[in-house]
């Protein structure tokens, strides 16, 4: 639950290897293999396509239509995280654009995930700055109330733990707990280990009830063929 | 982050005496109370108007379409217990109908809060057993994939931890964490405290600029009145 | 598929008497009867709470801001039956007010079925005349363009033929195919035939797990407990 | 378009007399009799069912999460109006809760009409003080920015000058600009001044084919019956 | 309506040389040519932009969170074929990933149509493999209910039958019974026989008003202009 | 407020050069210029990305499914304009496509704004032809009642007078009253004038924390670091 009010300056962050090598196996896969949990909703969208990043969490909380803290988070960031935004009730504001994407960058960050709006999208594409989403909007922000940096986020139907590591790219956006990284590694590495094989079979026209040995249980299941 | 398979049998619930006392208060002043966090999202509507609880949460985390572990977290339930349930994707399926509603009440539960959908709407007004829900719907579930129960979840935005206290009413659904609930109810009573005679002047004409003092910092934010 | 600029005067209504015995069912039940297929979305809700009816279905496709083949398809009405009502595109405006219930109730109609928008509900409610609707709407329609009548259409992602059997109450709609209906009213029938016991055995506190024996499979498939 | 910071105390309202004689004829025929415009979004729905309201608008401009000018527009309040709140952005906070009612109450306030949510829902429901709102949020607000009161706003998709005469019941929200209240109460008089006829015509089974002499252009347009 | 647990293995084809010309005209002019019916609702968008096809349907029913039909789906897939999958309620899991898509295109399917969720679409664009979905979701399913292959299927508000034409292009998604697509591709082509001709003289400076003949019967239906 | 069946050839128009100027500084950059205020909805987004145009409003009002309107207000564009297109409810129809586009850019127009669908994108895109809509839908649309060319319209939620200034970019739409052109340009340039400097600065680490002043305020605010 939520302290407002308080920047936590010291987080321990995931394992900076593993977590790096999250990225290339994409959300899909990582989402596997850790059972199905961990997802963001469907409705978070890069604002560009083809960007496929992992991180460490350094998590914010806002306010409806204020976007103060996300100047004091920016002090937090540190190479190699992913900022994670949360706001206290719904809102489609743009909470974010080009200048603080370059003072972002600029710390080391590599996305910014924010269960709200962005806006100068143009402009982020440009800097190769992703940034996965609610909306996109024009809508400014004010600076009038404080929120809290680095405490437990819910960001997109989601816990977000600050250190946690999360992996975004084309299919969405997926959290991994900080102590699950190397064995979420391990087990997306196993998933896809014989990915290729898989691959190369059924493009040869091998059928996944054969290849996965369905047909039996379907029939059991009671699956009927009429003619 | 969550853990799929276990069910926690033994949790430490919020104060019994503190979270029974935060019904009164209602979902709007518990929120407020608490800073203005751990508000489900407004569409968690109760199934029936009028109804007002807060009890101690057991959680349960079920996946799209099956609604198995409902009977498992039955058994957990004490009396004053309120049941959280979460899906790992969005469904808008009937997880939970009169026959559960029967042994939940039977368990000593309050009520249920559920981000999902509900059926036998009709039936468990009669009995008088309270839903927060996502919507209704006649759709049933299956009974083929467990999850878990007593973990911490994400409902409708929200993060749940076991034993926290939880309060709805017409207004919606709050989250008060286990150790902030005394502090809160505090909070809450010292609210309303002066309400009463805030009431009274208000409806005797006195405007809430003049008994809040507002009229200075409008004037020094700049608001010009126009005759 | 649909023509358009048909109406059909003859067509094969789902057995009086089979039809006539759903309504007690309800629409859940009569959903799980059929084997979980039938149901319209959950967004199609009813004016008032507490109706609960059964009828065969007459059907109307109408085009969007258009309401004049409602008044083709009162005349097809015969007692006993629900109005069906599509539309071509998505619509929320308000097709379906007091003078048209007059007309369909004194044709014998018992309930609009409509993927759109309805108004004067206050009177509807009066007349004891329910509808399921998408929304509730003071938006008039216009009489430009002609639709069928008594068609296959798709409503609110349900497909009605017209003569199926339609089941409508708090928790939603259902629609039972015409040739399934007797076999339907069988099934929910022997659904409720022993829901009575249940109810007692889970209201003296048995639970489910050991009512249905769940305790095994939930092992099987790995459910772990931790004291 | 908006200017921000100003409160114009002087504004033209509609003819009284007129206004409230809108009431009795409902959101739907009032929308009819201007020629089907002026109508807010569907989505606006009032807190209880039953309420009919007539009165003549005074409007504010907020901020989102902001409700520091509902203070400023309840000096503005005249007997017989209807407070209509629009929100600069997307919002679903509480704007608005008993306190604030009493005190629109005691100034004589009939209704609110928010863009936005609302709370104390019970509470205002006890009071007869009814509001047509987007949602229900027990989502506090802040007071931190000024907006603007009277001056013309953009509330559910409906533009609103303030003086306009505003017309809500369970169908809807209706804005009639405030040189039209006269011509639209005539128009709506004259069009409810047969509906009696209609009604006891259709009741006794004619059918609105015939009475609306549709037959001909039906076929016309090319309707085809099929036996 | 649906029969569940069953695979029809024959099924009638819409003819092969029409299907196959109807992609030219893309999924609007055969729409109109259709009467203005048949058309999927609007949230069905393709993973990526440019792709235009048209194939015979092979239909899926699934039900939430559950893939294991698309396996058996892919096996009645013949050269030509677009795969349509419906759902038994809303879902927005990821039914289908990059190896289902390598399976599909070795079989000879031109496409997907599902109304739920799809993941992996950088590879699928990369394959182009083109998919029209509900949405991009990374959360996957599990195999443990069979649904049916070849029925006639509800998917994403229109009505498909195995064998009938799909239309699938950058502005949405067409069914064409099978019985009417040569009649609407005749329809389709009278339809764009005078459009170059019409689009030289458009770009030239003609009206509508003129080159349509409206102005007469705008002035009939009362229009006028204001200086 | 509207009036149906007018057309108003003599529309004034806001500064041409100035209007012109304003395209260049985007869509976000005006919206913060004007106080925040005249933004439409963010469900607006552009049919393809990277256009930004700003141009001088002439507004159409149409009715759901109804395009005769647009033919109309072809005539009534003046090089520089931009159309701006309003529903009298919600419509996701495909009202315009590339034969419209051809004409509207023949008489000059800039780009349509639109309130409800459009179709024929992949041409439109071809074309140059930018859109904004709520969505893209192959639905035609009949020609059968008349609504108004030049009046005050909402469109997207935004207040939109014949002639005012229009600025759309991949942010959003924003919409300047003819009167506020000037002074608009000079807030935005004033506002940009800085920018670089800026953003050399955050480029380079130095924090908005810093840059700005905040931290003086964030603690006096009541902001609390712990290590």
């Amino acid at each position: 639950m939520t302290e407002l009010g308080v920047v936590y300056r010291n987080i321990q962050r995931a394992d900076r290897a593993a977590t790096d090598k999250l990225a290339a196996f994409g959300s899909a896969t990582v989402h596997e293999a850790m059972g199905r949990v961990g997802l963001m909703k469907p409705y978070m969208r890069p604002i560009y396509s083809g960007a496929q990043v992992s991180g460490t969490a350094v998590t914010v909380l806002l306010h409806p239509g204020d976007n103060w803290m996300m100047h004091v988070v920016a002090e937090q960031i540190k190479p190699g995280d992913v900022v994670v935004a949360a706001i206290t009730a719904e809102c489609t504001d743009g909470y974010f654009g080009d200048l603080l994407a370059t003072s972002f960058q600029a710390r080391g960050a590599r996305a910014l995930i924010i269960d709200a709006g962005v806006r100068d999208v143009k402009t982020l594409t440009e800097m190769g700055f992703p940034v996965w989403s609610k909306c996109i909007s024009s809508k400014g922000t004010i600076k009038a109330t404080i929120g809290s940096v680095n405490i437990p986020v819910v960001c997109a139907g989601a816990l977000v733990n600050p250190g946690d590591a999360v992996v975004a790219d084309d299919d969405g956006v997926v959290v991994v707990p900080r102590e699950w990284v190397e064995k979420t590694l391990a087990a997306a590495a196993a998933r896809e280990a014989n990915e290729g094989e898989k691959r190369e079979k059924l493009a040869s026209g091998v059928l996944g009830l054969d290849m996965y040995k369905m047909r039996e249980p379907l029939a059991k299941a009671g699956l009927k063929y009429i003619d």
